[in-house]
């Protein structure tokens, strides 16, 4: 489930496109702040002030930052809503958990397409590159951190994203068989020991 | 080494400008046909064809449609040149030798942007993508599968090219720590036993 359609009351007073045009401004601004600043830097104050709308009803309409990204970058997924899956998971199955995560996105056409325009445009611009990077890490990748075992849990996690990246392009982007056709428990069964690996094994010279 | 500046008759006759211009005439064919038709489609007498020279003039000057490839596209290095090296590596040490391998191109500056720039193209263009897939499968992956042990070669290679091309998008592109700045033993030491799997040991469901 995304940030994008939440009902609120002003839906409900009929105000629909004065709010919805209220929406779209915050969305516009947010894609821009976004871009320009990239993740980490860019504030829901800020955005607001771009959008000339008060930063409580940014809040309102779209919760957090985390939120508002998704829904201004049409991201597929909330990631502190499924992230919990992996949080929640046994130690011996880390790596089993999250590509079934990851599978239940791709695996789905239309968060599919959702995830690859995004990789794409983080793989051809530099700015992209930025903001993606710091979404993943600080909405993905810190919490796959805090499940990792052993020393250097953020290494740890960003290898898990080498090779969820590296799927992501071979199995959807350049279809790259016989990868591209193998059922998703094929996938789980050959990727799922590599990431639990890279969370609790070794991986330091 | 590439097939970009080989010596050539021609050039010591002092007919260096007619020479280059055939030359870069053959190049702009080979871009347009391998676009148009993939890289198996595309055949170094249809390319000679669109060039109006003789395809003998073709294979003179690149030789292999490899190496015309190779330097049309400025692929960083010529598959067969180097893939010798995995080829004749021990059965245990295929992983290592497959990701130091890479990192001989990568970790160098020139070679990994000739690199990410076909990546950037063969991410965001359809036929970029067919072009790179079929050129990868068929100059790197066929000779990865060679050297897999048990069922399933081409499949196994398939899923070496997946950590590969993350490790590539992971590192240099997107630039997610603390990856992006591990060393390049560190990277052999996390990734080739995922490799060595791969290649080795079970992948099936």
């Amino acid at each position: 489930m995304t940030a994008r359609e939440p009902t609120t009351p002003l839906r409900r007073t009929g105000r629909r496109s004065g709010d919805s045009g209220t929406r779209e401004a915050i969305l516009e601004a947010a894609r821009t702040r976004f871009a320009e600043l990239g993740y980490d830097a860019a504030t829901i104050r800020g955005i607001a002030a771009d959008a000339g709308v008060d930063p409580a009803l940014v809040h309102h309409f779209y919760g957090t930052k985390e939120k508002l990204f998704v829904a201004a970058m049409r991201f597929p997924v909330v990631p502190s809503e499924v992230i919990g899956l992996v949080a929640g998971a046994d130690r011996d199955r880390l790596g089993e958990t999250i590509v079934r995560t990851i599978l239940g996105v791709w695996e789905r056409e239309e968060t599919r397409a959702q995830s690859l325009a995004l990789l794409r445009s983080a793989v051809t611009n530099e700015r992209a590159a930025t903001m993606v990077r710091e979404f993943v890490t600080s909405a993905i990748l810190n919490v796959i951190a805090t499940v990792a075992q052993g020393d250097e849990p953020e290494y740890r996690a960003s290898l898990v994203a080498s090779q969820i990246l590296g799927l992501g392009i071979a199995r959807y982007v350049l279809a790259i068989e016989p990868l591209a056709s193998a059922s998703a428990e094929d996938v789980v069964a050959a990727v799922a020991p590599t990431l639990q690996r890279y969370l609790t094994g070794a991986v330091r010279a």
